[in-house]
């Protein structure tokens, strides 16, 4: 039978938090740098007055953004959810604001419990960035053959072994996932890369943008894509796009 | 006859300016303060190697953004267009970017030659501002009657007084403004108010805002915008509203 005592009055709590990821080494906590999960932890401790273990639906690159990550703790403490967001607003920096807060069952969990998450990355194509789009675009000044990058997005779409777009490779199953979306707008001088997927492996997004600039480059081909999964050799793909074009939109349970 | 020695080989260049106003205390050059006018000024002196006097199409106020002023001066150095873009990019912090530079007739003058200009103000409604927008939102999460406020806003078209918007009091023609432009938009939890005009007082676009704010409160009448005008008291108009969420959009000529 299971301890009553305290757990029995542990309600969990999930927050939906949004984050400019510029000034932070991610989201994963880690000693002596700042982190998103760490300057949050901090501040749901004194808030809530005990210690918490924070859980993120996954990690971020550091300097990568989020508009609606999830996050969940347990704790014993009586704050009203709304109450709650309120104290964390207050307490945390600007770039790090809670969206919302609700008791959830006992049974979520922000990662295991995550069953799709939607990123974008984001491209800027002029000579010149201007300041209000350079914190989360990438610029790309060069010449690109966008039509060839918008046919070869979804060929990413489907149950494929992503062993080869990996920054840290693995074996089997463990690099398989589902990708639901992989669609590239162009408006004006943007491109943007909407990617919907039941997981992503470390860097797999950046490594996605990176490749599909390849092909706008002419120096990757659209079938280049089937051969990296086949072989699963991260070296035939194309470089890892930069962190700050990156934003995760939405995590779906 | 004019001296022909010096002045036959200056050029006069044209530039457009993109700067993010978070960390300037506004355009005009200051002593010992951070200005966008000061740190451009600097960054034109260093490449074209002479003093120069640079006229911007207007000053903003602390904390305003632009993305496309426009500001001229006139240099003995003969550094192409193109190549000037470039030079003063690397030099200036990335908060201010040069978009583009031209040769233009000597009698073109930023600020005198200026016909037009358009403003645009932002404002966020949710509970919680979102990172992404904070720097050029201003956050204002209380409960406004937007209807009021769109049919309030194209009072403010056509040939007005303004004394009684302006932070500085003048006196008969010198406040007289013709608004061609004023429309506030409502997209979710966004409110956008697009002015344009001939010219603009001081802070009358930030008091153009606070007077719609406070219709929208229901603390003034659309009725009140006419007797502004007509006994030209800035204490009868709403306050000031936040600097940063302005932006210089466009200048015509």
């Amino acid at each position: 039978m299971k301890r009553k005592d305290s757990a029995g009055t542990q309600r969990n709590i999930r927050l939906i938090v949004a984050f400019d990821g510029t000034p932070y080494c991610g989201w994963q906590i880690q000693a002596d740098k700042e982190t998103v999960q760490g300057t949050l932890t901090a501040a749901i401790e004194h808030i809530a007055g005990e210690r918490v273990s924070l859980i993120g639906s996954g990690r971020t690159d550091s300097g990568t953004h989020a508009r609606r990550l999830v996050a969940s703790f347990k704790t014993v403490s009586r704050i009203p959810p709304a109450a709650l967001v309120r104290a964390l607003n207050s307490d945390l920096p600007p770039d790090i604001r809670i969206l919302s807060a609700r008791v959830v069952s006992p049974s979520f969990h922000a990662r295991h419990s995550a069953r799709r998450k939607i990123y974008r990355y984001q491209i800027y194509r002029g000579a010149v960035l201007p300041p209000h789009l350079a914190r989360e675009h990438y610029h790309y000044p060069w010449p690109l053959d966008v039509a060839a990058m918008q046919a070869a997005a979804p060929q990413f779409v489907g149950e494929h072994d992503f062993a080869g777009f990996a920054s840290k490779s693995g074996s089997g199953r463990d690099t398989v996932r589902q990708i639901y979306r992989c669609e590239l707008k162009s408006a004006a001088l943007r491109l943007v890369l909407i990617v919907e997927g039941n997981g992503f492996l470390q860097h797999m997004v950046r490594n996605i943008v990176g490749t599909i600039l390849e092909i706008g480059r002419g120096r990757l081909n659209p079938g280049d894509i089937e051969t990296i999964f086949h072989k699963r050799d991260r070296t035939l793909a194309g470089p890892t796009a930069p962190a700050h074009g990156l934003i995760l939109m939405r995590v779906v349970y």
